[in-house]
């Protein structure tokens, strides 16, 4: 069993990096916050005797040997970034829990003949940058280099030149290393564990998903002295794109999903109606057939309701990934550990897209999951016990021991 | 008649000072580029022989006195403020063409028993600093100083501080001065004018506002792991919002308006959706009863629409003004101008809300409109004619010299 009081000690001490404003973190990635939370994981990984290797997207690769040379790593890890109103445990609870599973083998004096290399990718909310799990995409080779350094944050900054500010630009080729396996613990995000009293999911798939921004235009005009025929308002278009895609989703159910979180109206002031306004769809299935068919209808019904109105209707794809299947072999080898530990376990789909989507296009892949209170995630409030994060960690380390042949 | 190329100018050498992007301006109020504005408005002011007071709202009154040290000032203004992407004409016109009814009288050596005042009011546009016409307000007493101190822009400015950090605090008491009449020109910002082809707009009377801030508090969640049936969705309760107004508008027709113009996502973030959206609703209309009719029908709508989605509702007026019945005297001395300068004209009711209406609860007032390019305004396309503003300027000239006695 791997160390729970080390294990919370650990999350709770990163957590204080890049603090939110009610009780969550805002440590966006390749923020001053990012780089400070870089650092203490690297000073972690040096004390447990690993070796720190850093690629051109700021992925973080610590190594522990294994016995036989000739043998490619396990591959173990999730992300460290945050959203900006996001919790403490979304993607650090599989970084500091593969640094568990080390911190335990080397309690245990156990050795492995598969390297171990705990991972940190760069950027994989999204948030400040679009597309999710940039990095792990750029390793995939699902985008480039170039692709990933020109995307933009909210302020016009750059990827590329924000990773050179905060000093993390590594020397590493992105997706020049080669993975016997890819294993990533994370909180589900979703309330089915918990409603099922079960400590630990089985990730079986992984659904894909749309990034859709709508940037609809419209005529700047006075609010008060524009009569309602004269109007060209984005605004009410947005309107109802928004319950249009509300309907999709609902009829796609229960598997697929479909809301918007990011808005922005153009000029914004209280009596001019918009001229300009964009905002992101975000549309989720693990069936790839419903999902492109969703996207489809939501590109055809949209240009309906803007025609309808005179509003101009442009639509660009800002991310994307297909649902995945993740590697059976890898699947078992977590079930067992679940069944050997004797914890209650089940097969779940991922509803949130991970950096393993990615890994398993490149090597054998697969996740293990956790509960997390009421199912809330992306929510300062997030939050899970210390006993479902052990066991999350427990399954595993035994997961990864299996694999990584002691 | 006024000196049409002179006005012309000095509106394009005002329109350079806060350009905007798109060939308008963007002259905020209390901004650097709003005191550059006014010390280029008082040179220009003193030049042509006037004294410049300026009370606590900075509100600027330029003074050309009277035959008879007893009678008040007749006062003629309007704002120089713009929306962040507004016009050259929106407000500026008014100003720069009571100054050259000055110049004029200068000119042709006229003088009038009744003082002439120009006005250049604060923070007519609200778009910074919520209500509009905040200075006008203070002035007629509707609010206090310390409530348009206390306003807050998007940035959490305060417009007290801002105004002392431009260094426009005068120091005469707001509301203190006495007004024989007050006139105000204004460009139309709606169709009517043009489509009726007269050059000049008879403002009888103005639609009276409501801005009903909306807060809707939902749960932040992940748009991907957050299955449907679960989500307290306050982005889908404002797009049913903005839907309901639009129907309330549209059943009010065709004297009444309704829109919104600034919407605010919170985390903003494209994978959370939104635990906060604030928006205002701008409803409008000349007939009292149907105005605080549609008031009360979209708070009642609002709240069953968010109660059927278990989002929280919250709303606060934070703009409003009655219709205004402008006076029947000074009414008339505007339809006698142009009718003896020969200017085709009609009556009008004002679509937007002006400084004039708050004028007209403390003394007589009334304006003047000439049309604008389709109706556009709030816009940076924003466009009138060198004539429209010579007619609507000789006509407030024939007025002013009526009302101020020569
Ligand atoms: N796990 C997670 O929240 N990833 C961000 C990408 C997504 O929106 O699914
Ligand atoms: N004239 C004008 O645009 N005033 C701003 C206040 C309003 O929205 O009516």
């Amino acid at each position: 069993r791997i160390n729970s009081a080390r294990l919370w000690d650990s999350l709770m001490e990163m957590a204080r990096i890049g603090p939110g404003i009610a009780g969550g973190c805002n440590r966006q990635t390749v923020t001053d916050a990012d780089a400070e939370g870089r650092a203490l994981f690297q000073r972690w990984c040096e004390a447990a005797g690993m070796s720190m290797g850093v690629d051109r997207m700021g992925t973080m690769f610590a190594t522990r040997p294994g016995t036989d040379p000739e043998a490619l790593p396990v591959y173990v890890g999730s992300h460290l970034d945050t959203q900006p109103t996001g919790g403490k445990f979304d993607g650090v609870l599989g970084v500091l829990g593969a640094l568990e599973v080390v911190r335990t083998m080397n309690d245990l004096g156990i050795r492995t003949r598969h390297p171990i290399v705990v991972t940190n990718w760069t950027n994989e909310e999204g948030a400040r940058f679009a597309p999710a799990m940039l990095a792990s995409g750029v390793f995939a080779g699902v985008h480039t280099l170039e692709y990933a350094y020109d995307r933009e944050d909210g302020e016009g900054l750059k990827f590329g030149a924000e990773l050179a500010r905060i000093g993390w630009v590594g020397d590493e080729e992105v997706g020049a290393r080669k993975m016997h396996a890819y294993y990533e613990l994370h909180i589900e995000q979703g309330p089915i564990l918990e409603a099922e009293n079960k400590e630990i999911g089985v990730v079986t798939h992984c659904q894909g998903l749309w990034w859709l921004e709508f940037t609809l235009t419209g005529k700047e005009a006075h609010t008060g002295s524009t009569p309602m025929p004269m109007r060209v308002n984005a605004g009410l278009a947005m309107a109802r794109i928004m319950e249009m895609v509300q309907e999709v989703a609902m009829a796609a159910q229960p598997d697929a999903v479909g809301g918007v979180g990011q808005m922005r109206f153009s000029p914004n002031s209280r009596n001019v109606l918009p001229g300009t306004v964009v905002f992101t769809v975000d549309i989720r299935s693990p069936d790839q057939a419903k999902l492109d068919g969703m996207r489809a209808e939501i590109e055809a019904r949209a240009a309906e309701i803007c025609a309808a109105l005179k509003v101009e209707c442009a639509v660009e794809a800002v991310g994307h990934f297909d649902p995945v299947t993740f590697d059976p072999a890898l699947v078992g080898a977590v079930r067992r550990a679940a069944e050997k530990l004797g914890y209650g376990h089940m097969d779940i789909v991922s509803g949130a897209g991970h950096d393993a989507c990615w890994a398993a296009r490149v090597a054998p892949a697969t996740m293990v999951m956790c509960p997390c209170v009421d199912g809330l995630s992306h929510n300062e409030a997030e939050d899970i016990t210390p006993a479902w994060a052990a066991a999350g960690t427990d399954v595993l380390f035994h997961a990864v021991l299996e694999t990584a042949e002691v």
